[in-house]
């Protein structure tokens, strides 16, 4: 049985995180073989890669081609260690952020060209999108009722404009490839959010 | 005045940080203004991502995919923060080891789709390539008499046919780009290598 790969995407305190784990817990309980992974970070080296990105106590400035190309090495290193062999093991693979986060943030947010972009995630990856990507969509009032804006890590400090360019990314995203990405509205409570998300994961796994 | 940009090459034990330093010597002694640096490893952030790479108590298996990235994330960050900048100010920048490196050992070496690497190396460098590269070059006994295979760190505990295979990586790249490219033969006494090195590097800035 070939296994089935299920990526959650969206600007931070979206509730990507919260979602992907109720997805889990959910196909858990249905008696699913399920691996919850995330990145950066979704193994030994990732997390020491995350902290080299995210700690911007340590590094006041990483250019956006160095900082691509160390989520690029995340990815290749998690592909090839965890996301592929879990796949083949016939497993459900849930990743909290996957390519669709580089071509957002570096791509459409950071300006990096798309096409190299694309070029490069396909070396990263060797081809592997997941079959379903959710897209939690907030706007930027609600990530800010959350916290937005307050955390210690280098990207969340980033201003808004930033952000808008990021969700218009994820919008275009979400147009190009309707049958892989889906939206859902994360403004709502958890739950009814949830109520989305798993009908629709259900209608394209039957 | 524009600058020059000059890297040297070479597989581990040939000499070639050794014929680096003498030129930085030689031209800073010429009253040039010289940058000496070397990949991976030449700023702060290059300094950690080295780390990762090389220290294989923590990493038993870094993947060739991942490994590549990391050097490309340490040389886009290393051409926009140092080496840029510095030929913008008309200097003289020295660097052991560049591009040629990523193709020697991950393409040839560890068998990376060349095209990939090529086009990978673009995006990190901006297209910037070295006015002047020197290949020191060693056969493995010669390496092996200085020490090679006894180090520490990951990369050199490969066998020896992988060595063999970056030997002729960078014999390729100086056969495809002899304009740029030229061998000196490292198994000589230091001071008869640095003569050639003096002598053609030389002839090339005039």
């Amino acid at each position: 049985m070939a296994g089935l790969f299920i990526s959650f995407e969206g600007i931070d305190k979206s509730g990507k995180s919260t979602q992907a784990k109720l997805l889990v817990e959910y196909l858990q309980g249905r008696g699913y073989d399920v691996v919850a992974t995330y990145e950066p970070g979704g193994t030994e080296l990732g997390r020491e890669i995350r902290g080299l990105v995210l700690n911007r106590k340590s590094h006041a400035e990483i250019h956006a081609g160095a900082e691509m190309f160390l989520f690029a090495a995340d990815r290749a290193q998690h592909v090839k260690e965890l996301i592929r062999p879990a796949l083949n093991a016939g497993k459900v693979v849930i990743s909290v952020r996957y390519v669709d986060s580089t071509l957002a943030y570096q791509g459409y947010g950071r300006g990096l060209n798309l096409q190299d972009l694309n070029a490069i995630q396909n070396v990263a990856t060797r081809g592997l999108m997941p079959d379903i990507t959710v897209w939690v969509d907030v706007d930027l009032q609600t990530a800010r009722k959350r916290g937005w804006g307050t955390g210690a890590d280098r990207i969340e400090a980033e201003d808004e404009a930033f952000f808008h360019r990021v969700r218009q990314g994820y919008e275009a995203r979400c147009k190009a490839e309707p049958n892989r990405i889906f939206r859902v509205d994360g403004t709502r409570p958890i739950s009814d959010v949830f109520g989305d998300v798993k009908k629709r994961v259900a209608n394209r796994m039957l």
